[in-house]
């Protein structure tokens, strides 16, 4: 896939979408601009299908795939929302997909992708192959394409057409000008989202969202030149717990976006807890962090509404029931 | 109010309603699919104003009282959601509201009551002033006007706007013909769908659902004229725990609905899990049952997809996380 994503992909990839993917609610409660003191709102992601917005870039990029190559098949690698979004779609178009995800993967969205249709190849994060081997193998032996998670023009033009559900809502209500924050692990989301903004709402403004310890993308954004994470390899948000921000997605970010804002582990928690009592939302770690970035970071922010994803939802019941008990803040 | 509820008096509140209650999404998996053995949609008024479908009630009966009595106030019993409703109705056009709360209401929804501005009167449900005398005397006293949960044919005709969105969206799915199951307590959402699908989608029979022990619809429907609870008055599905079907209610049920459904306690904590991890939604106990009803008990359906609601999230968070932990089944 040699295109570079631009408003005109995305709108190619809305085209593709339209039907297919959900147009996700974007919410409000008086309780949380409150907290923010100012007006917030959510883009409901967990609402679009498989649970997060993977969905959107998964079907946008298959559905680019050349008939004849597409129906060879598709392989990924993720730990669990790329994986369910790139099965469900293979599912739906009836092509086979081969997924690879590490053997921590959280048991759900395991079990999901395997629901899915796909077939799941478990490797060991320490162990001797790596899951780029293990992928260039499968792809070499069975003609399978591989979608990769983000560095992808297709996957980012599938995943701004979230940006552009944002315009549309936001202007409903009369918001033209607001910051934008996006949960961000590889920026795949974000690119998508700053690049539909830039064309659709220029009056808006892209901040990624990390997690404390895994802050590549802010420091990649001050550094102006891609900064790995340097810390721990695990932690509780791991749908967004990239090395490094991608080669297609870090220009995007660079020229449209930041700066950055990290959140901590009971930020993240707390704004798990009030997506589930003032959103009645069940919203995962990763996805949360834009939430609590809106509500605790405003500091960081230009006057005035604050736009947050909620980017994904497949928390684990465990996790998600010690959170709610105050348990694990 | 002498009016009598209909579909022209649905479709006046649809118009009232409009750009101030949330159009709510109806959505689906296949994972709940597959356990129903058939389509299975959800209606998500968890995601309505306050949590429930309760703010279209509330907001249409306010938004038809004359001006200068709406004016003067209103004044609601309610254990939690409607006096939710009627709380943030009457805060955004900024006229006074009492809720009259039973002492052992749910604390969040005590809560959220006061924080939509509304003044709350607790009363002891053992004790010897009932809650319609405190509500007389407060009409009385300072011009109030009451607004019933149910039994009110403005209440019914903010509650059928749901049913009217049931019926577009479902259309926009190519399912004209299904089983819709409410959630009912005093019967004013199932009325009100059931008045709003008469003219919309007549292709659709709405059977109410309600729990073991709290069947007093159910046993109505199958004797053709108005039955009592006579059970224990408290269970964990306070939203819907009422005495018997309403005046105003019940004549509409008998035409329009039925078979009713009952589920048990443990179908309502798997609905609630399944709602969580299939869905992301926070769904309380009473606002489960109808989706319990869809998933475990389809041989009291005609063949066909199934429509539920999910009326209300506002689940005490406690008590989420231990049916999420498995606590509490």
């Amino acid at each position: 896939m040699s295109e570079i994503a631009s408003i005109a992909t995305i709108e190619a990839a809305a085209a593709r979408l339209k039907g297919r993917a959900r147009v996700t609610p974007l919410l409000s409660s008086p309780f949380l601009d409150e907290i923010a003191g100012r007006p917030l709102y959510a883009k409901a992601e967990v609402l679009q299908h498989t649970g997060s917005f993977k969905f959107r870039g998964a079907w946008s990029a298959l559905s680019a795939l050349p008939p004849d190559l597409r129906a060879q098949g598709v392989v990924a690698f993720s730990s669990g929302n790329h994986a369910q979004g790139v099965a469900r779609a293979a599912q739906i178009m009836g092509v086979p997909a081969v997924i690879v995800m590490p053997e921590d993967a959280p048991e759900l969205k395991v079990a999901n992708t395997r629901a899915f249709g796909a077939e799941v190849v478990t490797y060991d994060r320490a162990g001797r192959q790596s899951r780029e081997e293990i992928g260039a193998r499968l792809q070499a032996e069975r003609g399978l394409t591989l979608i990769r998670p983000y560095d992808d023009a297709m996957v980012v033009s599938g995943q701004g057409t979230c940006g552009l559900e944002i315009a549309r809502q936001a202007a409903d209500r009369g918001v033209t000008e607001a910051s934008v924050i996006a949960c961000c692990g590889g920026g795949g989301l974000t690119a998508g989202i700053a690049l539909a903004l830039e064309a659709t709402a220029p009056g808006m403004r892209v901040h990624p969202a990390e997690p404390e310890g895994f802050d590549d993308t802010a420091r990649s954004l001050a550094a102006g030149s891609i900064q790995a994470n340097t810390g721990p390899e695990k932690g509780v948000w791991d749908a967004i717990l990239t090395p490094a921000p991608g080669e297609v997605t870090f220009p995007i970010l660079n020229r449209l976006c930041g700066p950055g804002i990290v959140v901590s582990e009971d930020e993240t928690y707390e704004a798990m807890r009030l997506a589930a009592t003032r959103l009645k939302l069940v919203v995962e770690p990763g996805g949360a962090v834009a939430l609590a970035a809106a509500l605790f970071h405003g500091d960081a922010l230009a006057d005035g509404p604050v736009i947050c994803t909620l980017s994904g939802g497949n928390a684990d019941p465990g996790l998600h029931a010690r959170v709610m008990a105050g348990l694990a803040a």
